[in-house]
């Protein structure tokens, strides 16, 4: 067949001459040697992470990523990084989705230079608090859910390999962190990075029979597989700030964020709300059954951030679909197993501004915490009062962004120190984004939102300015002493469209 | 604040100067604009169709797409085109997944240069008439359905605009075949050009409420939706390639291609299959299933191409996962809406060699149909015995290639014509893919697998040579005679890895 068909591409050449690229058919498995014999069923598969790091040639200054979906549970950003120290490769540049108290094993390969640049959604912990005391040469870049995709898309990440923390794969790579021992539930971030990365690597505890669903990650998007003892524990996910509150404090704050909902003007059948991770926000979730119950109200969608009370909503028909970009406990991973309206989205999907569409922009009502919130309504989900990282930009400026209503929940004082301030330690959400400020001593509104300040004073709720409650704060803690900083700067914050909305400088020990 | 984070990038900047490509935040939506005002839920939506050509700034010379999934029902490709040429823009290559007689109102559009080059699967009725008969001064370009999506990962095929008929969307862009009033299942084509393409149009009966799910084509993927009457008639996915027989010859061959699967040795529990669109290859999954039952075997998956018969397999518990890359029927469709187990997959996982993973890949058995087969296996599902084009490649060669058993039925005679001959006119699927060739009159197998032939020999299925097959043909018809082609080449034909397995000629009138 071989001279039949260069005669006839001859001819072809000859009456089409602006065919000169194609290329004559050599035989069926020319670019696809792997068909011929058995190994077209395990050639994806790794003994080793470090066979798969050998496989996907990763080299000094390269860029690696990761998934934090579970949280202070991950077992897999860690582990990579040394097995990658161990091979002697440098100069690395970790793009993990965010990284958190669980990973300060870092610190020492970021010393030995293994690690020399980090972009993340936070930073907490003793990785935080070394950084934020100059560990690193280079700042760390600090981005939202949505910015991270807007930072890949245009190439400032530019992921060579992305190591992937899955539940169960098949030998092709279809995987889902829905099945299997350890679970996480959605992959939203990971989703991106197979998109994405250069190279895809799966670490899993269990390979099944293929082909395994859902698939989250597709197998088109996976180059390596490699089996592990454990990729995380899924008790840890819900530790920290995705914490369920008993906390008289936070559940008077929950209740006002409530009552700001029902009488916002935004409250109406089909409404679509996102509520964060800290305590009051989840907590404001469950006040929400009675008052939608008393007005007939369901909601078309609930986003985010998936956490049992929204699953909750949704199993009792309150909301009707959800979803579900990072599930926060292990509540909400169980129900994006088995509720068919409960849906995965990709964080592009999610919130990157520069996606030709994201959830965000369809949302009503989001409802977000505060380390701190200015006079402008500015807010840092980022720095402590004393100046040291310990937060996470998250999904905070997109969905305060995107929504009709952004409402901020947080205690007026918190261990003697005001949260409303004249000017924020670090602007992670601009205040134009920011609509209303829920505290324990009253609520206040946005000066460009009248119209809800006006419904929410008919409503008889406590409405004041917001320099009253930094008034009512200084009275009872005093100014707040000024955080001392050195000139040098540990940290670039970026807005969700790429941006430099700040800096963090080191703090003076 | 704007002075203030100026005057941080300046110190930024002095302390890092490799970061001189970062910007400095302007306000929350510079970069979305549409999230000031009620535009963020309407800024996809177009009046028109031609609206929608205008927004995506259509120019002469650029690549339009479109799915097939509706096959003889499509409502959408004719409409687009002749609204393109109502605005007079010439010089388009349209890269249609497939065409089909439908098709036909595409000539007068191709004769007045609206059209000027096709990449498309196949060719059927008038339009494959003109064409063979020398309609264009560019040949028309075959391809597989894997091949598809690596000639448009490689650029030879570069979609500007992808118009794709969807039953719902949201106003955002979340859409599917599943639901709505005019179903086609699944959107395995749509799929890809929703990722590739550079502008995505999706036309639709139906605007339903967000969030749609499921999401075959997703929001981040979307430009713009228009509204339309009708994007296809779904009785008419059916008709043609994709019908069910009753014809006594057709069920014969049927029954002798389950007898092969039996006894060809891959007949084994959580074995895999693809029966593709041609009536003896559905026929013979009917075949199937008392012999599944006997010997308590079960399907892990089938893959295609999916049909009534497999869906009825699936729904009594033998075959496990469907994969479902394209809905030849109705009952398809709609059980890829309500069965978890049915799953939709792009081309691209399906059967693209260039992607990272193929399903073919993971294939035990599939049965193909053909027009023609030769002495050494190679098949012709393209042109039929008069040199006219009249079928398509479909995933002729990507199943082949990938599959473990390649079984081929065909009746031996067709009209009086042998289908078994000594050189097929057009080759698709290379003979070295081919293991089994199943008659009226007999099977024959590749010399290349003689194991297979030991065991249907066993089994006392009726196995002779090729040329057996041929001499009995002969014998019936006489030798055919050779059809007259000019020098003409009206078809180039892709194989599945985009090299040029074969052309086809101007037929001589």
């Amino acid at each position: 067949m071989m001279t039949s068909i260069n005669k006839k591409i001859d001819d072809l050449l000859k009456q089409h001459p602006d065919l000169k690229n194609i290329t004559p058919f050599i035989d069926a498995n020319a670019t696809t040697p792997y068909l011929k014999d058995e190994s077209k069923y395990t050639r994806k598969l790794c003994d080793s992470i470090e066979q798969a790091i050998h496989k996907c040639e990763l080299r000094d200054g390269m860029t690696i990523s990761f998934h934090h979906a579970f949280r202070e549970g991950d077992k897999v950003i860690n582990k990579v990084v040394e097995t990658i120290s161990k091979l002697g490769i440098k100069n690395l540049t970790l793009a993990s989705s965010s990284l958190l108290s669980c990973n300060s094993a870092l610190i020492p390969h970021i010393e030995s230079g293994v690690i020399t640049k980090i972009y993340t959604s936070g930073l907490r912990g003793k990785l935080a608090d070394a950084i934020s005391h100059g560990l690193m040469d280079n700042p760390v870049h600090i981005h939202s859910h949505g910015g991270r995709v807007k930072l890949i898309q245009s190439g400032e990440i530019n992921i060579d390999i992305a190591f992937l923390a899955v539940s169960t794969a098949d030998e092709q790579g279809n995987a889902n962190g829905v099945s299997g021992k350890s679970q996480c539930g959605a992959l939203g971030y990971a989703m991106v990075d197979a998109q994405f990365a250069k190279k895809v690597v799966l670490l899993t505890e269990d390979i099944v029979g293929y082909p395994n669903h859902p698939a989250s990650i597709r197998q088109d998007q996976v180059d390596y597989i490699v089996k592990v003892d454990e990729v995380g524990d899924p008790t840890k996910i819900s530790v920290g700030a995705a914490r369920i509150t008993s906390n008289p404090r936070e559940l008077m704050i929950a209740r006002y964020a409530a009552d700001v909902i029902e009488y916002s003007g935004y409250f109406k059948d089909g409404f679509s709300i996102q509520t964060g991770s800290g305590a009051s926000s989840t907590a404001a979730t469950r006040f929400l059954e009675n008052r939608m119950r008393a007005k007939n109200i369901t909601a078309s969608f609930a986003l985010g951030g998936i956490t049992a009370s929204i699953v909750d909503l949704h199993e009792k028909g309150l909301v009707k679909r959800l979803l579900d970009t990072q599930s926060f406990d292990g509540t909400a991973g169980q129900s994006l197993g088995k509720n068919k309206d409960h849906i995965e989205v990709s964080t592009n999907v999610y919130a990157n501004p520069a996606s030709k569409g994201a959830s965000v922009d369809e949302l009503d009502i989001v409802i977000l915490s505060a380390l701190e919130i200015d006079l402008d309504y500015n807010v840092n989900v980022l720095t402590g009062s004393d100046g040291v990282m310990r937060g996470a930009s998250g999904g905070h400026c997109d969905t305060a962004a995107g929504a009709n209503l952004t409402i901020i929940v947080a205690p007026l004082i918190r261990s003697r120190i005001p949260t409303v301030i004249k000017k924020v330690t670090t602007v992670v959400t601009p205040g134009e984004s920011v609509d209303v400020l829920v505290t324990d001593h009253g609520i206040a509104v946005n000066p460009a939102r009248p119209e809800i300040a006006e419904r929410l004073k008919a409503a008889n709720l406590p409405v004041m300015s917001i320099e009253e409650l930094y008034q009512r704060a200084v009275s009872l803690t005093g100014e707040p002493k000024p955080i001392e900083f050195n000139d040098k700067i540990v940290g670039v914050v970026h807005f969700r469209d790429g941006s430099i909305i700040d800096v963090v400088r080191q703090v003076k020990d």
